[in-house]
């Protein structure tokens, strides 16, 4: 059973996930269709491409994601397959892609008429472009049918945390449901930062000088979130509404002292 | 693989859309169900009357959509099959189904107990009615068996927009995720009222001489969204929010002037 | 086809829902996975022990339940299968299965480490746990191959209602999405305390002597819920906004007099 993921910020309000479903079904009748969330903040290209990175890997050998956050659609930026050991990802080249290109991606514009419908709207590639395309490649038409590759893909730069002196600054990057900041540094960024050595994290008035295992551990805790993240969270309440954090809010490491 | 496309105002909060697909996979476990959208205005027949006719013709022949919006479950209307070409509906006669009632589309009461528990609720007939009839019909029992042709189904009147002398009035009928503000006026009637003469095209404080092909042209567009009806929109904004554009505006068209 | 249902208080913002999806169908690729609802009240647990009881039981023979409400993640509640009749269940032992575990049910604690990673977070057993032993289970491992019975598993004591001479007090538990209000009262319950004499039923400032058969009955209406329970309804509008009706108000039943 051939699976397609689906990413997008369309939410679920309006017709258009379904839409595409249909697209794809018409296609390859078979297909299992996964949902991972359409709630990406309505042209959210940078907290999409957070997203992508901790999902994917989950999923099998031969899974095709769709992912659709495309706030230039109808302009020149292209459609992209982008290639990446057993698994295909499907959409637009505006930076979405930035974290799954990396260990021998290869990605390729989406060209070939063949697989395109002869009249194609400005505004819902998802449904003209993306959803055929994704459908077509469960369906076993190799990627390098529909295009050639694409030397540079377009990226987002500034993804990760800076590092001054002694002190590495990040940033919120997602709020998550239970009101959990998650942040945009890894914990193999901070061990390799920090070292053996003590250290301070601050967000926001908050600060911590350990990590907690679990959020069943403090009132507040920092801890490495469940896709290797820092993270902040309250137990049994909601950090980000108690404490007013943001996405965006600087997340910041300082290095105290390192063993002698 | 039988496919069941599901629409209702159930919201995703409760347990009754979970319960309608339990109900259908028991009568039939191979299933495939695809969510279009549960969160229709609640109550909102008439919005779900436009989204069905945006979403269905995406769905391969032998679909059946189930659509669930009935605020008066537990009264006298008729439960309801819909033949249209290879395409099948089930839901209340309340006029959700106005805009697939055309082009030679057949109604049928759901009548014959056989497919009816013996037990009835009177607040939840999509798990009681029309979730085991949509369930029933992709296990090849013909929509004949299951009641006679109603002749005169409900329909919704003033769906349309008006034309007096030189200017057609509609409205806003749903505002999408990104804020985009969709019409019930089609490109075709826009067309055939205009002809190839110039123009106004006005909601709220807004006017328009000219359409646009993507939202990527201008800050503010007017365009043919992808579902064929006129939609304003602000580019990497929110256009209703920003320029308070509700459900239930006026769209006015006037002609301005015709070619000698 | 195997069947898994899926209920969390993960919301559908995060990946979080489609990162179990992906584990169980890596485990088992040809499992349909329902929905149910990932909206319960975050950290939910009474909420999502009365949700599991309403739609449990249109599921077939065979259907693995996965219920993830989970506040106190990494600490030392247990990981749970609950086997009822031909039905399973996994997740925490925190009270969530307190209505399941009737008629015979039997509780195991997950604690077979062959079905287990290696490396577990303290955050996401979701993840890490529930998801893996419900697909396993999808595929013919029995429950008991997971770990021993738990002779006491965690029962929430106060959900239903309680009797001091002529008066039941029982609240509300849920507010739906149409804002009807559903009580702990089960028509059962109701049946055996009034018996066949007059009685009145107050929430909030509004009273009933009679109950409803549908929401087209009245404007504001007491009926039998389509799951069992007692609930409050205002035919075309929202009772629970306009009454401000909350979770929690308490429902009173008063037996006003027996028939001689």
């Amino acid at each position: 059973m051939s699976i397609i993921t689906v990413l997008t910020d369309f939410g679920l309000k309006d017709p258009y996930v379904g839409i595409m479903k249909g697209v794809m079904l018409a296609i390859n009748p078979s297909l299992s269709i996964v949902d991972i969330s359409h709630e990406v903040e309505a042209q959210g290209v940078r907290e999409g491409c957070f997203l992508i990175d901790e999902y994917y890997r989950y999923f099998g050998p031969g899974t095709v994601h769709l992912c659709v956050v495309d706030p230039t659609v109808g302009g020149s930026r292209k459609p992209l397959i982008v290639t990446r050991g057993d698994q295909t990802f499907v959409g637009p080249d505006n930076g979405l892609f930035t974290l799954v290109l990396r260990d021998g991606a290869i990605a390729r514009e989406i060209a070939n008429s063949r697989f395109l419908p002869a009249r194609m709207s400005g505004t819902f590639h998802g449904r003209d472009v993306f959803a055929p395309v994704a459908a077509h490649l469960t369906r076993g038409t190799a990627a390098s049918e529909f295009g050639p590759p694409v030397a540079e893909p377009v990226r987002i730069g500034d993804l990760f945390p800076s590092i001054e002196d002694d002190v590495m600054t990040g940033e919120v990057v997602r709020i998550d449901r239970f009101g959990n900041a998650i942040s945009n540094i890894t914990f193999d960024a901070f061990s390799a930062f920090v070292g053996t050595g003590t250290f301070l994290v601050e967000v926001d008035d908050l600060s911590f000088d350990a990590l907690n295992t679990s959020y069943y551990d403090d009132r507040y805790t920092c801890l490495v979130g469940s896709s290797g993240y820092l993270e902040f969270g309250l137990f049994l309440g909601n950090l980000a509404k108690e404490e007013s954090i943001d996405k965006g809010d600087a997340v910041r490491i300082s290095r105290l002292a390192r063993p002698a």
